[in-house]
């Protein structure tokens, strides 16, 4: 520790203290907190955390949570850790080979590539696989689906081919991984191959590993495939806890285990078995990066053969929890990453969480010199998070009422590397964010990273590839706040926002690394990190910086700083957009219809290629969505009113007052969940925040309107407005009596 | 010929009228045309005239000359051979070789095919070169420009890439090929290669040929790189014809002649040099269709040598001219497409010469019967298009003052194949195209032309490939007129469009053949047309019925059927394009200064991928476009009271005033030209209508205003506004007073 940390030290706020940092104090606890993150540090424990495979109950996953758990409590923090027990389908066997035109054996582990380390260290891992597909053994003509969404089905509609019985193979991208194989399962498919086209991932993107950092021929994409846009988290337990006494589905009944084979395969497999496919040509849009022509198959020309056998027993999860006790001890800003991987998982979470554990140094530290903060604050490593978000989701299911009735914000990381921050999450805590990023300097140009932000979204207007009329854009060119995006799925923050009602945020650098040639693959080393990904982790520093000034700026306010205009806001844009959605779909059925009335689909297509027309569709109507812009006025005037109110008579708020404040704001967003959860599955209840259906990871906001429209249930949207309506005109409810606690009525 | 054509011919027109056809002459005419027309006999005169090669100056091109001539004479026209003398510089030797980082042979002769009769008949043909590059012999590094357009030489500067002395190799797409060597030289640069990339024409839009109908990796797309935007035609007498007795420019004096060598490649070889670039990763979009990561090269990885010597002597070339006199001898509708090709060219041009040969064999069908057409009608097969729209230029050129006066129109085809129809012109021949398309059935649908066209615009938007705002959507949504495209230039109406002001229409079918794959190769050919391109020459016959509906049509009117409001309205369309192009380029240059201040581009710059600031460059003011609004504005009311005057009243006109008002409408094009030319290309003079100087084909419409904004000289806008204005002044004086007279005044 450095000699100006000490010095620093004598600014600290005093640990008894039950009112919060003055701007000066916490100016100084954030050079202190600086102080104590090294990057040195983190390439430290990356190495050692990266070593060997830590796929959950491998030894090196156990490992790494005993050296977390050692770590926390060397930091000063209270910490254990917490085991669950999960369905975790680990592979017995997996085979892929071709049978027609010839005999060709694929798949398997990924070689040794020179000048990584770890890559000939695999005998601990598993094979190339996905989590919770079905097991079996087919074989079958082989039909390619491009990214295997709903519209390239309705594509090979048009083109006459049928996926029944059959195995489909899809390339990764577009939508999340495993609504390829469950969407191949509802069109009747037998089996699913998902594999990495080099145009998404690969060599368009740079040079291969390891000359570059981009997908190498023999690199596959693991990954789960479990149903989580209906609940992630053990299958055998939704909605509760996975404690070794809990009661548990079957694997037959259990809703989000997929029923067909699936394994995902590498490009240089791939260009085998599609290099020889028939059928029609592809649709352009769906010709990828090999280098030849993508035909749809489906008839004889390559037949597969596809066999997966796991072990369905159940394995242990270890989260690492650790907690630094706040005056205000039931107030808790929780903070999470993951610490399991694929393999080893260099980038794919222990970049992120070697920046936790800095953090979590930095601020043991602080507490050393004696600080204390006004809210407790729990860091929690977690595990299972590859296979299903399972030790956050199993986490947040086990303590579900205690953290409905303390959380403040759940605050997650998980990759990171070197580029622009990434932020998104609940909107009340946009100006929070954008402030921070105002103060971090980004550690290879020198600006803050908030203007290193806005400079990309600039460079990517004046290059044309971002719109002038993009919100982002817009706030950019000002010189405002960035909007957060919106959370979908995809990693931790899942079971605190859409299942518990917490407020969230998720936070990265990242852009110019080249983690993404490199995901979920064996070669996610700690040599691809250091050359490609953040050589020296400087960017892992940066992420501490900015992580850790959230957690303190949240910690140790008087009330935690949100800006509910923020909010209304951007619920006024999700619900513009669903509008303007609802009249482009109302312009494109009516074209539709007009075309089959006039024969225009068959006019139109090449008789030596046909398509055929798109079946014909009830037209979308008006939606009635008045009850919710009503609502979405009221609550940016309330919003508005109670953040001016707020602006204006904080600091003459006494300490009753102040307590009941923050009581009232603490679960304000619990009020957006819907008990009845959205449709299909109710385990997701936030009505603003959802991942979608169909898109697995990417945010639908206003999901119970906006899936709706797009899915054709328009008495679902008319209802569902009204149910959003009512949550946002009890927000406001709730704003208002905040206005008014502050303006002493 | 059939039965039914001779009971038609009881309704031809009797040869020694004065006065138009009814329409029910009309009608039968077209019927009895239409009887005459055989894809059989096209296909025949195809295999003849695609068996050997039949570049300019070869045996067989005089040879096709020769069997055109005897066709028309057999046909019943009055037909000659003119021929010129043109400096066409063919190769004596070509050589490109890979010199480091080993020693590769590259280029040469295209070689046989399995099933490509023609394929290993190229003793006659030349080896795949380019014309009117500069010959030369240089050893350089290589650098990657992608498509050799202004806008890529932009970032390669931001990537620190610098051209002068290297060899460039530059894709074939976005800009003319001609401009990719221009362009190079004026960087600096000391050789030219171009490459045909897969993902423009190759394996990403169907099977490579023989199996399908693609680029194949051994194909070349040869072609002229004469600096056509400054003057196409024999580079020696620009503005004359190329007669044996003109006076000639010296090859060094010849402003249209590149500097550089220059050879064209295909991507099986262009891969073996691209694989080894080194220098800075090529920008994402610059990433074509073969299989590696492309770099923008410059440094020492790749060295190329590049050596072409040429036979500069002056060849000959033959058009083949054919007439039938009119009842009005000095009023010509004047209808062409080339002969030459650059090896065999079944598809480019002979699909198209065919097809006009059969119309010749209807039209004298007719003739042969007593029709005697109103105007003379001059059927004209070019010979010299491909080195330069040599035949057609030389052929205006020599003839200028007698074309200025009789001339009614030039109508002209190139290629054709399976699809449907793309007609492209003066906008004042609109609404006749769509007429004539409307009665025309396609050939493998049943629908008619025009409801194709509409079809397929309607399935492009249903897809999301076609912007609802765009006036082809609206026009094919309404059923109305689709938009004739603008003509640039590319083929032989060039120099009765912007040379001599005649109206100009060029007409094709097209967009389902596959002929794009073989474009310039020696593959195009006799059986990849007749596999891939136009099975049954069913749309060669499908262009004669339209073009031949069009002569008709023309030829036999009171009053040629011109609708001057679509004319208006397409000039008032442009204006509005420019005016958006300067409001949005005045925004992009305030972006770019604020960022240049803001030190934003450096920010969001990746240090290990930097990219350098662009240069400051003076703002795109307000241009004063003003004058020019008020003439549209004026055009619009002028032509559309014409328009309703003439619909009203033409019945009415006598003899004497019909006579006029043809006078007077005849040359109102010769109007909108510029005497003393475009900028930089005084042979260019059309002011509404030309190719761009940095598209080469694509037009650029009101090009001294629209360039001058793109190239930022501002003063020349501004002038060329007010000289644009008084030409559309005076078309709107000829249009009152047409009125006036149609109205008896």
């Amino acid at each position: 520790m450095k000699k100006t940390t000490f010095a620093a030290a004598a600014f600290l706020v005093a640990g008894t203290a039950t009112i919060a940092a003055t701007p000066a104090q916490q100016k100084a606890n954030e050079a202190a907190f600086d102080a104590s993150v090294s990057a040195d540090d983190q390439l430290g424990w990356l190495k050692t955390m990266s070593s060997a495979p830590n796929q959950v109950g491998s030894p090196h996953d156990r490992e790494n949570a005993e050296f977390l758990l050692a770590r926390y409590r060397e930091f000063g923090w209270d910490a254990h850790i917490e085991t669950f027990q999960i369905l975790y389908p680990t592979p017995i066997s997996t085979l892929v080979e071709m049978v027609t035109p010839q005999h060709v054996v694929l798949g398997g582990q990924e070689p040794p590539v020179p000048g990584d380390a770890t890559s000939s260290n695999t005998a601990g891992a598993l094979p190339p696989y996905v989590a919770y597909q079905g097991d079996g053994d087919v074989t079958a003509p082989l039909v390619y689906v491009n990214y295997g969404m709903p519209d390239d089905y309705d594509a090979l509609a048009r083109l006459g081919v049928d996926v029944k019985g059959k195995i489909v193979i899809a390339r990764y991208g577009v939508g999340w991984r495993g609504l390829k194989p469950k969407l191949a399962q509802e069109h009747g498919a037998a089996g699913c191959i998902i594999f990495s086209d080099p145009e998404d991932d690969g060599y368009h993107d740079g040079d291969a590993y390891p000359k570059g950092g981009a997908r190498p021929p023999q690199g596959v994409q693991r990954g789960s495939v479990l149903d989580m846009p209906i609940t992630p988290g053990d299958p055998l337990t939704p909605g509760i806890g996975a404690t070794a006494d809990a009661k548990r589905l079957t694997r037959a009944t259990a809703p989000t285990i997929l029923k067909i084979p699936v394994l995902p395969m590498s490009y240089g497999d791939a260009a085998k078995l599609l290099a020889g496919l028939d059928g029609p040509i592809a649709p352009r849009t769906w010709q990828g990066g090999l280098p030849f022509t993508y035909h749809a198959g489906g008839g004889r020309a390559v037949k597969v053969h596809l066999a997966v056998r796991s072990d369905w027993s159940l394995k242990p999860i270890h989260d690492v929890i650790a907690m630094l006790p706040g005056v205000q001890a039931d107030q808790w800003v929780i903070r999470g990453n993951h610490h399991d991987a694929w393999v080893f998982g260099a980038n794919d979470p222990l970049s992120g969480n070697v920046a936790m554990l800095s953090e979590a140094k930095a601020l043991g530290n602080l507490w050393k010199q004696g600080w204390r903060p006004q809210r407790t604050i729990v860091y929690a490593s977690w595990d299972g998070e590859e296979p299903g978000l399972l030790g956050s989701t199993e986490w947040a299911e086990a303590h579900a009422d205690e953290i409905r009735r303390k959380g403040v914000i759940y605050i997650n990381s998980d990759t990171n590397g070197r580029g622009s921050l990434d932020a998104a999450g609940s909107h009340d805590w946009q100006h929070l964010v954008n402030s921070v990023a105002a103060d971090v300097i980004d550690p290879e140009t020198g600006a803050s990273a908030a203007a290193r932000a806005r400079a990309k979204l600039l460079e990517r207007a004046y290059q044309g590839r971002l719109a002038r009329d993009d919100p982002q854009y817009i706030a950019a060119e000002a010189g405002a706040d960035l909007p957060l995006a919106a959370l979908g799925s995809g990693s931790d923050y899942t079971a605190f926002l859409q299942h518990l009602g917490l407020p969230a945020l998720n936070l990265g650098y990242g852009g110019e690394d080249e983690s993404g040639g490199v995901y979920h693959s064996a070669y996610d080393s700690f040599d691809h990190e250091t050359r490609f990904d953040d050589p020296g982790q400087k960017y892992g520093a940066a992420l501490s910086k900015t992580v850790g000034r959230i957690v303190l700026r949240i910690a140790d306010s008087d009330t935690p700083p949100q800006r509910f205009g923020d909010f209304a806001a951007a619920v006024g844009r999700y619900l513009g957009e669903i509008i303007k959605l609802a009249d482009s779909r109302r312009e494109g059925d009516r074209l539709r219809e007009k075309m089959i009335r006039e024969d225009a689909f068959r006019i139109a297509s090449d008789p030596l290629h046909p398509m055929l027309p798109p079946p014909a569709v009830m037209r979308t109507p008006h939606v009635e969505l008045a009850v919710l812009e009503d609502s979405v006025d009221r609550l940016k005037a309330s919003a508005a009113g109670y953040d001016a109110a707020y602006a204006d008579r904080s600091s003459s708020l006494t300490p009753a007052q102040r307590a009941r404040l923050n009581a009232m704001l603490r679960d304000i967003d619990q009020l957006l969940m819907n008990p009845a959860g959205l449709p299909f599955r109710p385990w997701f209840q936030n009505m603003v925040y959802a991942p979608g259906r169909f898109t697995g990871y990417g945010a639908k906001t206003l999901p119970g309107v906006r899936e709706a429209v797009e899915e054709r249930r328009f008495a679902d949207a008319i209802a569902f407005a009204k149910t959003i309506a009512a949550a946002l005109d009890a927000y406001s409810d709730r704003l208002d009596a905040a206005k008014a606690l502050v303006e002493g009525k």
